[in-house]
């Protein structure tokens, strides 16, 4: 447990020499000013937008576990060649942790800021693997009474992230969508949506496994990568549900790439004449996350009509406006027992997010393995 | 020569066994309705964007030539694993020939199609390697006295795709913009645009000889893909320009998402602080050729700001207002001796066309070299 004038915080620190040093750094709680409360945070996940920058591009399996039990510290080598990439955070000691929730234990003079003293609110913002942080009043997402931190943790990423693919669908022009490493956390979570808001939606697995997960939750369609008939049953559900936008989570290989072949062979069953720049109708991927490192390779058989491109929450919801954003938050915080309920392999305490075996556990990015971290407990 | 009442045309067919057929066919002259002109065609270029339906994905190498002089024909096979993709062409014979110019020999009862009766008019909508093309008067071009059909043969797929490139650039706002195989008839022209426009351009060539003949127009910024420094030449120059969108005539290969990488690396050059999900400067290549016909393969080491996509004309034009696009007419009209002149490597009959010391040769779509087609050649 920590005192409220200072609290321990995760960071994360690249060199110049190459070296990745993850630690625990006391640092003062800032007063609040009259507009900001302060939260003690109770539960934050390790999502996998967060191992980016807690680990960095660093070799773990070159991981090195020193300091004591209350202030471990790990380091590890970051490939030489990857370095010039990060030349912007090199040196810099920086803060982990995307989201999270917990009490109000001071706030500001405004009365926004003094009517949510002693309430649970949920927050984003960076810098959430801490005991105690500073947020605006306005950016807090208050939780109706009742509330555990460990259910308002996952507020934002997931839960919009996956509101804002359906958004987007509409927004662009498409009536179904299709969704990649489909029976992930955020995978089960948007096919609650879909069902609830009668969106067709194709699921992408790679396993059988996976497939028998979504089809438990209620999935209608799912077809796994794996099967030797993948790209014809793809081209039926395309065709099916007529959906012409993807997101993608794996990045790398050609998924993105059979996607829209498959997208174009739908629109042509129904084409009534011919054109050699491929069907009028748009075919679009999102990529939002990088499962796959490799590069991403395109077969271009699927005429011009055609983009890809990088998805990523916080500029989605900047172009939002306010209302529409503030709709998202409130359909969150409504659902959030039901639609948006995350579970959690473990809970953990800082200490322990530096620990070897944890480290190992978080960074397979396996499907159906969570951690969140309780940055206060005892 | 030939009686208004019918006229040749060149005939592009892909038989369900596989064979390329190609043939110049006598079609009687349809009757102009009160909005129509009947246009004899003078001049109609042979575009790389014609070639893909001319000789669609045959094998020219087993090409067999047989018939008269007068009336030829071509043969050769397509490759059977690609001749699902063509479905909807199969057994239908197409005329071909996106473009071209000629007089008005006949025209409609309406005052706007008497308007143009005996004038020299521009074209576009396919089927114009032909003798004569029933047009709506509503959509030629009238060129001004004195222009030759050569002259106004080429009045809209280089001019107005090179200014729907600029036009593209300002509409998504980015300031400056990059093109590649840029020494092509589209390049030069481009490149006369953005120097009479004061807009900033980075051509990308692929040879010495190609950086040579854009220097000798004007170019001030040519990187050629050749050279070892090619990476850090193309960073340089997108970081003086600003230049964040692309327009690609390879489309295969590393070359698409090179640009990307190094748009990322041009902007992190500024960058005030680290963010794991790369600079939020938005880059954008648009792939509108496919000299390379391999996939497109993107090492998204370019953050999540940034998108690839098709891009065709007609889509931009139909998405104008119609004032937008008759400005974009009117200056190719104003401009078609200077900024839009093209020059043609040799003017050639219909049935030329068709020999095979003539396909050899446009088929090899090297730059510089054009091919005109006067289909009312003597």
């Amino acid at each position: 447990m920590s005192d409220i004038q200072s609290g321990l915080q995760l960071r994360s620190l690249v060199k110049k020499s190459g070296e990745l040093e993850l630690s625990l750094q006391r640092i003062p709680t800032p007063e609040p000013g009259p507009d900001d409360v302060v939260v003690r945070v109770e539960a934050t996940p390790i999502n996998p937008s967060d191992l980016g920058l807690l680990l960095g591009p660093a070799n773990m399996a070159t991981a090195k576990y020193s300091g004591t039990k209350d202030s471990p510290v790990v380091t590890a080598k970051v490939p030489e060649q990857v370095l010039p990439g990060l030349a912007a955070r090199l040196d810099e000691s920086m803060p982990v942790g995307n989201e999270g929730a917990g009490v109000v234990v001071k706030a500001g003079s405004s009365p926004q800021a003094q009517a949510l003293m002693g309430k649970m609110v949920a927050g984003i913002g960076g810098a959430m693997y801490s005991q105690y942080r500073v947020l605006k009043a306005r950016d807090v997402l208050p939780l109706p009474a009742g509330t555990t931190a460990a259910e308002g943790a996952s507020c934002f990423v997931n839960p919009l992230t996956s509101l804002a693919m359906t958004v987007t669908m509409k927004k662009e022009g498409h009536k179904a969508l299709v969704h990649t490493a489909a029976a992930s956390n955020l995978g089960q979570m948007l096919n609650k949506i879909c069902l609830k808001d009668g969106i067709e939606l194709v699921n992408i697995v790679r396993s059988a496994e996976q497939e028998k997960i979504l089809r438990g939750i209620g999935a209608k369609v799912v077809c796994n990568s794996a099967s030797p008939t993948f790209l014809q049953d793809l081209t039926k559900a395309l065709a099916a549900t007529g959906a012409t936008i993807a997101f993608d989570a794996i990045g790398g290989g050609k998924l993105a790439g059979q996607i829209l072949s498959c997208m174009e062979a739908a629109a042509n069953m129904t084409a009534k004449s011919y054109s050699r720049y491929g069907s009028t109708v748009h075919k679009q991927v999102y990529i939002y996350g990088r499962l796959d490192l490799g590069p991403t390779e395109l077969g271009r058989d699927f005429g011009m009509a055609w983009g890809v491109g990088g998805f990523l929450l916080t500029p989605f919801l900047m172009k939002l406006k306010p209302e529409e954003a503030q709709a998202l938050r409130q359909r969150v915080v409504d659902e959030l027992k039901t639609t948006f309920a995350s579970h959690y392999t473990k809970e953990i305490s800082l200490q322990e997010a530096l620990q070897a075996d944890i480290i190992a556990a978080y960074n397979k990015r396996a499907t159906g393995e969570k951690y969140l971290i309780n940055p206060n407990k005892a």
